[in-house]
């Protein structure tokens, strides 16, 4: 007979495969829930049973959505002409934070990785190419992540939609607001210079 | 219209209500559910759902069960005459990986902590004198944790067991094995001191 039973085995088993909780962090989780009311558990457990009935990627740009369209592309105050490349859903969340961006987006689903077998295919780059061909499209800009595989993304889809005859641009890199110059990296304190603009 | 369907709002609240599980952590956990495979989501889902139907306290030690007594208590080759006293289960699994105990426990459910109203009555303390108290019980050793409520519990409870005529212990306190002399703090150092044997 083990010593825990197996209903407890198997949640520390699922919360294990969860990004960022290793086995100890699960096992804690697992009996915390053990000492909270059902009713929380079962609020949790619901909203994930549920989420994937309740919830799908946006027809048109791939974030998330409960009906076809998701709540950005179903504003009618967005502008269609200008369209903002990111790698996941949370990216859009990040960008509509900074109320700096009035059009649509279009989410990859991750970034080039030829290492992990993540090429174009396994992307929606197909569809960014066919949204940035029509007319509607006057700008693309590239906001994938400032590490290597969002920056080669980046090169490859300025490639790809240059022929699309949209203007293509990519977020300005430098010193994020509020850090200390003393603590930023070389390369970050580097593209700070390189794309040093006059006062 | 919110940004994000209500669906990932309600799991973002519910995975942030779980321990050192922040807003961020809690979102990032949320938008990785939605990138995972329906099935994972829905089976870490159906373990939270199930888990207080098919687990329950030890009917005698208050450690988990899925039938009436928990694996140890029905475990006959388990020395009946002595009592490890623990505030949670998962301190159990602890001592069980020790390998050290044969005997049987006792899970209080806590600490005394006036400071947010637990008191005794809020404890298992009644229900760990009536078994302390039958013929069977020889010693009961008190494992609670190092620390100032789990101090107070043990001398409370050292000063009702004494009535009852077992002899109580309490776990050793000293440095931990493998650990680093130089970054001990003072009051380990102390104890160690204190409880110096001979060679």
């Amino acid at each position: 007979m083990p010593l825990v039973p197996e209903a407890i085995e198997r949640l520390v088993t699922e919360f294990g495969r969860l990004p960022g909780i290793g086995p100890k962090t699960a096992q804690r989780l697992a009996f915390h829930c053990l000492r909270t009311p059902a009713e929380m558990t079962e609020r949790l457990g619901a909203a994930l049973q549920q989420l994937h009935q309740q919830v799908q990627p946006c027809a048109r740009c791939f974030f998330i959505a409960d009906g076809d369209l998701c709540a950005i592309c179903s504003d009618p105050r967005r502008d269609p002409a200008l369209l903002c490349v990111v790698e996941e859903a949370l990216d859009v969340v990040a960008v509509e934070r900074s109320g700096e961006f009035r059009g649509l987006y279009h989410v990859l689903g991750g970034a080039l990785s030829p290492m992990d077998g993540i090429g174009p295919d396994e992307l929606r780059i197909a569809e960014l190419e066919r949204r940035a061909a029509t007319d509607e499209v006057r700008e693309v800009v590239i906001a994938t992540d400032p590490d290597v595989e969002g920056e080669a993304t980046a090169y490859y889809l300025g490639e790809r939609l240059a022929a699309a005859g949209v203007t293509v641009t990519r977020l300005a890199h430098g010193l994020p607001a509020g850090a200390d110059l003393e603590y930023a990296d070389e390369l970050t304190v580097a593209r700070a210079f390189a794309g040093r603009r006059a006062l």
